[in-house]
């Protein structure tokens, strides 16, 4: 317990890295940095995981120099964490071994958008809302939109989603190609711009969700699509979680082409009506959104409208007014910090699993059991058509007996997620935090994984101590 | 050149694995078979690739048979190659340094449809065409299709795709988990039926198109796909194949979601109609099918018409009748006899290769130029949804000036699609034919590539000899 309650404490390095720190200076000048305040603000400050800071940090204007970083931290075995915007929930930027981190913040290009190819490159540091800012006017957008603005590099790192990966998949099927720094510091390029491929191994995927264990991602291109000539959006409530789930399978069964299909529990509801300022019935609600033609659109809708009728939902409401729209999803988008404020002396643990679509509502119900029974507060919120949700525990972190039911609660529901044929994450990643249910997971297939890192990264400097707990398993 | 002469020449194996035969023969009975033609049977036999068969063929009953097979060639260090049916065609099936091939087809049990997750776990001999004839009654289907009625587990191998693809994706998007035997004799599951995970490593797509030489897949859980309520199929003409590129550039480009858009050339429409017993224009032709409600066929047919009025198109006729549909498509599956026909004492070399959309036009027409040029019988069809185009040059392999000009042709295209930012193979794969073509799409990657494999086949007993030369250089 005492590692949660240390929030503060220094990182547990067992070497001394100054020689190779004196090196990175030389070569970087004032790009380098060991202030602690800097090396605390690039460690995991999210949730409520012990802060690490790395023992200094890089701020990389290019990939030379991101390889140059990389091959000096291979020549002394030092730890190496790249850094994108800090919004990573399960620990994935700590330095549990110290070591550099390099800040990818300021390669934050727009290199190259192909119109023609629905395609764009860009540099690492990139968020996701600069990208769609910048392709306002293209009719084209990215899709892919967790939570926070998280970068480009991060959402590669952690094979991110979000609410429209039901229609347009997660970062595995948007990414066409990666530029990468390996652990001796080559930068190769993975991948083309060819829709499809059958040369050889597909290391971009193995990029992809791999953490920074196995690369540095200096520059990613994407997928773009069309943004669709009708939009419509809509909010239908329910009597249970349950029915809300119903609601969702059958929607992914009869294959609505559905962009978006978002539930929030009563509590959550609750939650963004007072952080957003909305007057929604506090009851559990599905948000949805259907992009084609307006005839498609109309359709959909009218399809969706039967569904909620089958499965006892009511106050279906939905339309195409932009700004009425933008409302919504910007209130589900504020669902993390708008929890938090449920409890605003409380830490945040935000924890999330996927199961087939089929358990989703036996695996939501078992857990909001659960969470009634800890008598604690975790509002629910999900992806469902993926059949991913997340649960966020506000926690009072100076209760040792509250922390412990908290972690014994997201053990729980990682566990009855696995055991659904599911996943102990969908989007979060293990990072530090989930460690412990690999085994659980994969079994052996852990040794899989585990050879490969090994193969590609024989000195364990990329990012160690995460997916893994130690430096000396692999 | 006498390597493709060659095609009844011996193994080239060095070594003799007489002693593992034997023990194999003791472990299995009468399912191992040493006998020539079985083993010429389970070698190469689609193009003019020479055949190189195994030492011996199993014929596997299930997994933990595959399991022991290979823990005993690991221990003997002789090479394991998986056969599904015979249809890959770049020679992903010889055994260059002999040892045992081992036949999946009997391991062909469709073990579990779930309708309510539209997923199903198939053994990897059963074929494309089996499963969907298993699903008829479902209301679903499984979109992937390769001309041959493949195999799933070489589908998965070569990271198969079809005419589907520009819309439900390739085996890379279709694959949710595998259980795969690797080179000690494990047998391993990878993935799970969540329709998306952050949990470590994606070992399920690092299998994916490794064409046996990572694991042999024992079982695959693969999505499936809601039959529409409406199919639209049809079919227009173009004064050349730039303007029918062009027409599919702009369909893409509009984020029309079609279904099928396969591009046939002037001859392959002739070949077609000998073959398949048609009357359709002998021009350039694109084949197209639209999925969606009634209304969402007939808006997708009335902007497609547009757009090829805009491109020069003529004669577009569409419609939903089933028995034309089925029709249409069985001559475009046939294309690979078809075009084999027209001239019949030659062999068929089929390649493919695949562009980012907005050099399609510019490489098929170049491709064109360079068959005409050549003097050869080379029809061009293709998913040119994807990019993705295959040219099937017809040669005598006895006359060795023919064979130098194709494989002339053939290296020429190969390199025109991957400094085109594309890749020597949309789907086809590496297998022995393609090599050359690696360290040119790939770089360095080639050796991020070759320590995944040494990491998890340190025998190199997977598939030796496909995607790299030699046993010795990995």
């Amino acid at each position: 317990m005492s590692q949660h309650l240390d929030i503060d404490s220094k990182p547990i390095s067992t070497k001394d890295y100054s020689e190779a720190i004196q090196q990175l200076k030389q070569l970087f000048g004032n790009q380098l940095s060991d202030n602690i305040t800097i090396r605390k603000q690039h460690a995991h400050t999210m949730t409520w995981l012990k802060n690490q800071p790395a023992d200094a940090v890089l701020v990389a204007k290019d990939k030379e120099q991101v390889a140059k970083a990389v091959a000096l931290c291979n020549e002394y075995q030092m730890p190496v964490i790249a850094f994108g915007i800090g919004s990573s929930l399960e620990g994935q930027l700590n330095a549990p071994y110290g070591g550099l981190c390099i800040d990818m913040s300021e390669m934050n290009e727009i290199i190259q958008v192909n119109n023609e190819d629905l395609t764009v490159t860009v540099q690492p540091g990139v968020t996701r809302e600069q990208l769609n800012h910048y392709l306002r006017d293209t009719g084209l957008f990215f899709p892919i939109d967790p939570g926070a603005n998280a970068t480009i590099g991060g959402m590669v790192a952690t094979r991110a989603s979000g609410t429209n990966a039901v229609r347009y998949g997660t970062m595995k099927d948007v990414v066409l190609s990666l530029e990468v720094v390996t652990a001796d510091g080559k930068v190769i390029k993975m991948g083309s711009r060819a829709k499809k491929s059958a040369a050889g191994y597909d290391l971009t995927r193995l990029i992809i969700g791999s953490e920074g264990t196995l690369g540095i991602v200096t520059e990613t291109t994407l997928k773009l699509f069309g943004i669709s000539a009708c939009i419509g959006s809509g909010i239908c409530h329910f009597p249970t979680v349950e029915a809300a789930c119903e609601a969702t399978m059958m929607t992914i069964q009869m294959c609505l082409p559905i962009a978006r299909i978002e539930l929030l529990d009563a509590l959550q509801v609750k939650a963004c009506n007072q952080y957003s300022n909305l007057n929604l019935k506090e009851m559990p609600t599905l948000f949805v959104e259907f992009h084609g033609s307006e005839a498609g659109v109309e359709e959909q809708a009218q399809i969706f409208a039967e569904i909620i009728e089958d499965c006892g939902g009511s106050d279906f409401a939905w339309g195409s007014n932009e700004e009425e729209r933008k409302k919504l999803w910007h209130a589900r988008h504020n669902a993390y910090p708008a929890s938090c404020a449920l409890r605003p002396e409380a830490k945040a643990l935000s924890t999330d699993a996927c199961v087939p679509i089929s358990r989703l509502a036996e695996c939501v119900s078992e857990t909001a059991k659960d969470i009634q029974a800890s008598g604690m507060i975790g509002p629910i919120v999900g992806h469902v058509g993926d059949g991913n949700f997340h649960v966020l525990l506000l926690v009072d972190i100076n209760n040792p007996e509250e922390v412990q039911k908290a972690e014994a609660l997201v053990s729980r529901l990682a566990k009855r997620a696995i055991d659904m044929d599911g996943t102990c994450t969908g989007e979060h990643g293990i990072g530090q935090g989930k460690q412990k249910y690999m085994q659980h997971e994969h079994g052996e297939a852990v040794l899989v994984m585990q050879a490969i890192k090994h193969a590609l990264d024989p000195n364990n400097i990329l990012n160690p101590g995460k997916i893994w707990p130690t430096l000396d398993n692999v």
